[in-house]
């Protein structure tokens, strides 16, 4: 049904849209590719909230080529949109523009288009498919269909262990477990998510800033602390300069009041329920989730079958039993509970060993 | 000062080596090629205990050939012997069949050797030739140097764990951690061993037989059992069929005999002393051992400096901080205390991945 041309013009459509993806959230990261007889004449990205769509960025491309986009074929990695958002309708552009075929890698199942797009532009006389390269788009926009789908963000669970899996010792050191060059791996990763989320006992232990350091003009992905029953200290330092969302139980405006002098927000929780604050962290937005922290909120979020990724990162070295460990959850009593793991991917990042791995989900265990 | 042809041959010669290592113990397994007119005209390697040198083995195959070795170099991985042991001197018989060249990739550090063979061959106007790849012979030959010049076996410490480090369930389940491909490749490594020594904890928990199955016709390892105070029960599997050495503290031999009713002995120690225990094994021709034990065991082997490598399986799985962990010792106060690691080689073995590595001596340490 799809040429080999119409994939590669997808593959690239999707390299664009990953690209984008971090700039362009709540929204989802989209790309698109308009091609006429057999050449490429436009390429666009969803840009910044509220800025331009993939294609009206598309269009603005190829109107800077000198190029007329009547008669191209459109690749978009996500249907295009139907509504008056915070733009006008993607869909309404193309048709203006005289394109006449338009090739989505999937339907947006965000409940204002959800395949109104597609239709919109069928009524149009435009030629319109769909599906081509979906299960890479799923990937693509993996953190926007979480939060539309699924109410909560794509959570990606960081690590990083000695080869014998301790993360600290057991007086609280953690600092450094791995070499520099994980580290700068972790600021990329940062540089990622739209948020990190990370407990009360690292902010105690580690007193983190959780903030991207290394990579100039990136984002500052949202903070967000655990602290069930304020047990951290007001002056941590991960409280100041704003960006900070406290989740907590406390809800007394005296107790709080110190933790949100220099800018943070309480996030009021009614129990420590890690699905409602990852429901909460959608509401606000949130596609992509990062994990930082110890062995307790690591191993509630993996019970609650919370964690869709995890990146780990094994130093080659031991620190023994005493150590503290990746994952508390109550004893196994077979070893057939054990929580399996899919390999994405094995390789070192300078002294260390990275792992990128998949919880398999329980009702295909073994 | 030596020839890429030179290097070539000693190459050859220690390929036979490794192969012959594990049948040739307590002798190093050495490798010998026989070289004339730029022609390989021999090749051996050291057979059985008590069965030919690899010199004589490469005599043999040269006069198989029908070729004569008058005129021709030696390459042979290890100095010849000048001694008469169970066979008589290689040195006198290269001599007698009119090489004119040997070329040693090391010099042999046995007390009976120990350069008299290189002396008996230029004494006799043989041109005599040390050094050649001697790294990579050293390497090959770690397990009889380290009998030799250390007075204890090569320790090569086996250990396989899920990601997150855990050998066993809390309640001492560990079968399977691993999946068939690892612990075939476990049966590999123990075919290569001349003994196994393994823990109280182990025996009790596993069971186990610590024999090679999987390999048809393989010699079987010594197994080693550290029982000091005899607290595993005497109808364990490890005590039947022989080949097996109960290391214990407790010096009474009724509590000593239904341990041994099966052909097992005692090796009596005066104390929990590993370094005597290793001592011992050396004492008993044991080159290569391996270590297939828990926590306890494998904490104390390295806090004392006695193990040389390290092959652990990590299985994609999690079993929680509640779970048996790799390496008991007191808890670190610092983190540059941990016990780093060198990676020599890290691949997927099945659906797990192997790490080979190599304790860094502290004095590197950073």
């Amino acid at each position: 049904m799809f040429s080999s041309e119409d994939h590669q013009y997808m593959q690239q459509a999707l390299r664009l849209a990953e690209a984008a993806t971090r700039r362009a959230a709540p929204n989802p990261g989209v790309g698109c590719v308009l091609v006429r007889d057999g050449r490429l004449i436009g390429a666009g990205a969803t840009v910044r909230t509220g800025g331009d769509h993939a294609e009206i960025q598309a269009l603005k491309d190829c109107a800077a080529r000198g190029e007329s986009p009547a008669g191209a074929t459109a690749y978009v990695t996500l249907e295009p949109c139907s509504h008056h958002g915070r733009t006008p309708p993607c869909a309404e552009a193309l048709i203006r523009h005289g394109l006449t075929r338009v090739v989505a890698a999937m339907s947006d199942p965000y409940h204002e288009v959800a395949g109104r797009g597609l239709a919109m532009l069928r009524a149009a006389g435009i030629r319109t498919e769909c599906g081509l390269l979906e299960a890479e788009a799923r990937r693509v926009h993996r953190g926007f269909l979480s939060r539309v789908e699924r109410a909560r963000p794509w959570v990606t669970l960081k690590a990083a262990a000695t080869l014998d899996g301790k993360t600290a010792l057991q007086n609280g050191k953690s600092q450094w477990i791995t070499g520099p060059a994980a580290r700068s791996d972790v600021q990329r990763l940062r540089a990622f998510h739209d948020a990190i989320l990370t407990g009360s006992g690292t902010v105690r232990a580690d007193n983190p800033q959780l903030t991207v350091r290394e990579i100039p003009d990136a984002p500052q992905p949202l903070r967000v602390v655990l602290d069930s029953r304020l047990e951290t200290d007001p002056a941590s330092r991960i409280y100041q300069g704003g960006n900070t969302l406290l989740a907590t139980c406390v809800d007394d405006d005296g107790r709080l009041a110190p933790y949100l002098a220099d800018g943070a927000q309480a996030l009021p929780l009614p129990g420590r329920d890690l699905t409602a604050l990852l429901g909460e962290l959608a509401k606000r937005g949130v596609n992509h989730l990062m994990v930082e922290a110890g062995a307790g909120l690591n191993g509630a979020l993996m019970q609650a079958g919370l964690v869709d990724e995890i990146v780990l990162y094994l130093a080659p070295a031991l620190a023994g039993d005493a150590a503290r460990g990746l994952f508390a959850w109550p004893p196994l009593q077979d070893l057939a509970d054990k929580r399996r793991l899919t390999v994405d991917d094995v390789r070192m990042v300078g002294r260390d060993v990275r792992f990128c791995l998949r919880p398999v989900i329980a009702d295909s265990q073994q």
